[in-house]
């Protein structure tokens, strides 16, 4: 009997999430002719729904051009299954004699899978295939989705850099990343050594922060360069552990996911401190922008390299189930990245937070470490010239 | 006696406006040669305090890096001369000898060339050239820097779209633009006929505005696409002809330019958008953002048109000082875009707005001859492939 394959995507969109059902509709269907590759929509909603496609019966072709379309192309969810929903998983699964189910996601994706593989199935394989622009799997290298928002955000930082530069003031902008630093590092990326440039201060969810802080750094900052030019995670955390956003955040607009993460929006959190930095510094020039979901889709900066490691983990993952459930892992060593299954456990639930070695001492900056790492995916910043300002 | 030119940026800046001081230049060497170019840092505030960069010793290479940089390379202000500062600036000029001062920027500079040339000061010919995002100047098709700006806004429109199809919900994008719905309008110019594509709202400071009309009109529109994505200027204005972010700022935050132009930041008006409407979608999906400066010097998306009209706005402007003062607009007709010298007065402190034309009746979308408009200006598409949410 020829092999049946279910994929679906989950959680939060990134620019490439649909070059790895790509690539594995079409690795699918080389290595097993005649084999049924079925994509569900809205994700675990749609297999334990039967609301499938046909992604067999799809071009090649339009395969490829699905590929290049940026943001969740199947439909996602951010549902979070109990024991119930599982059974009915699984039982969408038996339905069409899945002989594997590959899940493109995050850890939220991957511990889902981890309970689909622990009830009984027979030989039935689960395989999480990484994605997620905040670059917080463990086991990973980086995460497709990761260089091409992280591509966006660093193009932001010099343009709003060089606008600073024009007319001297104070500019903070936030950028998305609940737990880990990565995305926000990335402001970084463009930035060139001894020329003033910013983001002059950089803050982490990894370093503890305070709005008094803030207005100390942006002092000395303004005292050095003239301007101050801040990228901030929207999850900054304050000494005890608590986002600051999450304390901004009236209770009637604190909605949460299935998965309990609290959305921060990033606009209360933006106020509050447009709010604090024009009381610090009467009629300077300020302002706050949050970055919201821009850089996490954006069709205007898809990157190469990112659109080829998505495509090829899609292609392994295939070829990955006809070993054992897992998750796929982008790993780098020896200067080149290669790809591996890890236990579903090894990835689920777990957050990669920035190396410690990654966040400067002062706690406002990132380190070179860290831009040596941003160097080696962020395309190269293209040739600016600033000699009059 | 040789030549002397010299050349300033006012306002805020744009992706391509070092094009038009780099285009000035090159034609002002090529055209006279011997002559001098003297670029004033920070606008008006470098004339007037003798704050220049001499542009004549810069490489041809340099100055083509110089004008690939997005963002006021010179310096930028938002001061609004006085009569006394009116005469700092003309003595300014005179100290140096020059012969023509080519301003580059929106309206307000225009406001100030006008006032230079009614002072008396011989023969001095004083240009400006058009610049601005918000493509908001009179006598123009279009301004320089819009197309760049305009291209971000599409990108990002069609991105969130894409986003909000594959978890469907209300999005609701703040685009820069006091006065013209043109930037706002540029949502849609990668909305696809019949694919029930964002956005499915467009709301410019050109038609009347109230958050009550929003909501229903989100409700329709939930009703018939599943989903809502808004462009919103951050200039939309209730029907008395008040920004309604203007009634949403808190006193103390209150920030004129000397020009008496409001900063609307649009975190306020995105705040009370993203609480009124989570009160009337209750555990809908729900996310306002705000773009704030990105569009408009992005370094990541800039026009290969749009560079090259800046560019030729400078070299334009300098051959039109040979023959007077003036703006130099950027006209259309029969199928061709020309330039011309228009004078300061026909440009200096009006307001382009939306042709009446191009809001749709419902005051929530453009027409199709806006459409045509955007088609026109804005680089294609890339192709996108949804067919399965």
């Amino acid at each position: 009997m020829s092999r049946v394959f279910v994929i679906a995507q989950g959680g939060g969109p990134t620019a490439v999430i649909n070059q790895t059902v790509a690539g594995a509709a079409l690795a699918a269907r080389e290595r097993h002719p005649g084999c049924k590759v079925l994509g569900a929509r809205h994700g675990i909603r749609g297999v334990a729904a039967g609301d499938l496609v046909d992604l067999s019966a799809v071009s090649e072709a339009d395969l490829r051009r699905f590929a290049d379309t940026p943001n969740s192309g199947l439909g996602s969810t951010r549902d979070k299954p109990d024991e119930a929903y599982c059974e009915r998983i699984v039982a969408g699964l038996q339905k069409v004699n899945a002989d594997a189910f590959i899940y493109v996601g995050g850890n939220d994706t991957a511990g889902t899978m981890g309970i689909l593989d622990r009830i009984e199935t027979g030989a039935m394989k689960f395989v999480h295939a990484p994605k997620t622009i905040d670059n917080d799997l463990v086991e990973n290298d980086h995460t497709p989705g990761f260089i091409s928002a992280a591509w966006f955000v660093a193009a932001a930082f010099l343009s709003v850099d060089l606008d600073f530069r024009a007319m001297p003031g104070i500019y903070v902008g936030i950028v998305m990343g609940r737990h880990a630093g990565f995305l926000t590092a990335a402001a970084a990326a463009w930035r060139r050594d001894g020329e003033k440039d910013g983001p002059h201060l950089i803050y982490v969810p990894e370093a503890h922060f305070s709005p008094d802080k803030l207005i100390a750094d942006i002092r000395a900052a303004r005292e050095t360069y003239g301007r101050c030019v801040v990228a901030m995670s929207e999850g900054v955390q304050t000494e005890d552990g608590t986002p600051l956003a999450e304390s901004l955040i009236p209770d009637e607009r604190k909605e949460r996911d299935d998965h309990g993460n609290l959305q921060l929006s990033g606009g209360d959190l933006g106020l509050a401190l447009q709010a604090a930095i024009t009381a610090a510094f009467p009629k300077v020039r300020a302002r706050v922008d949050t970055f919201g979901y821009l850089p996490r889709g954006f069709a205007g900066m898809i990157s190469d390299v990112d659109r080829r490691e998505a495509f090829a983990i899609g292609r392994f993952a295939v070829d990955a189930a006809e070993t054992g459930s897992g998750s796929v892992a982008m790993q780098y060593a020896d200067g080149r990245i290669s790809l591996k299954l890890v236990p579903l456990a090894a990835v689920a639930g777990k957050t990669q937070h920035m190396p410690g070695g990654f966040v400067a001492p002062s706690g406002n900056d990132v380190t070179d470490a860290c831009r040596a790492y941003l160097d080696r995916l962020v395309p190269p910043r293209p040739e600016v010239w600033t000699p009059f300002v």
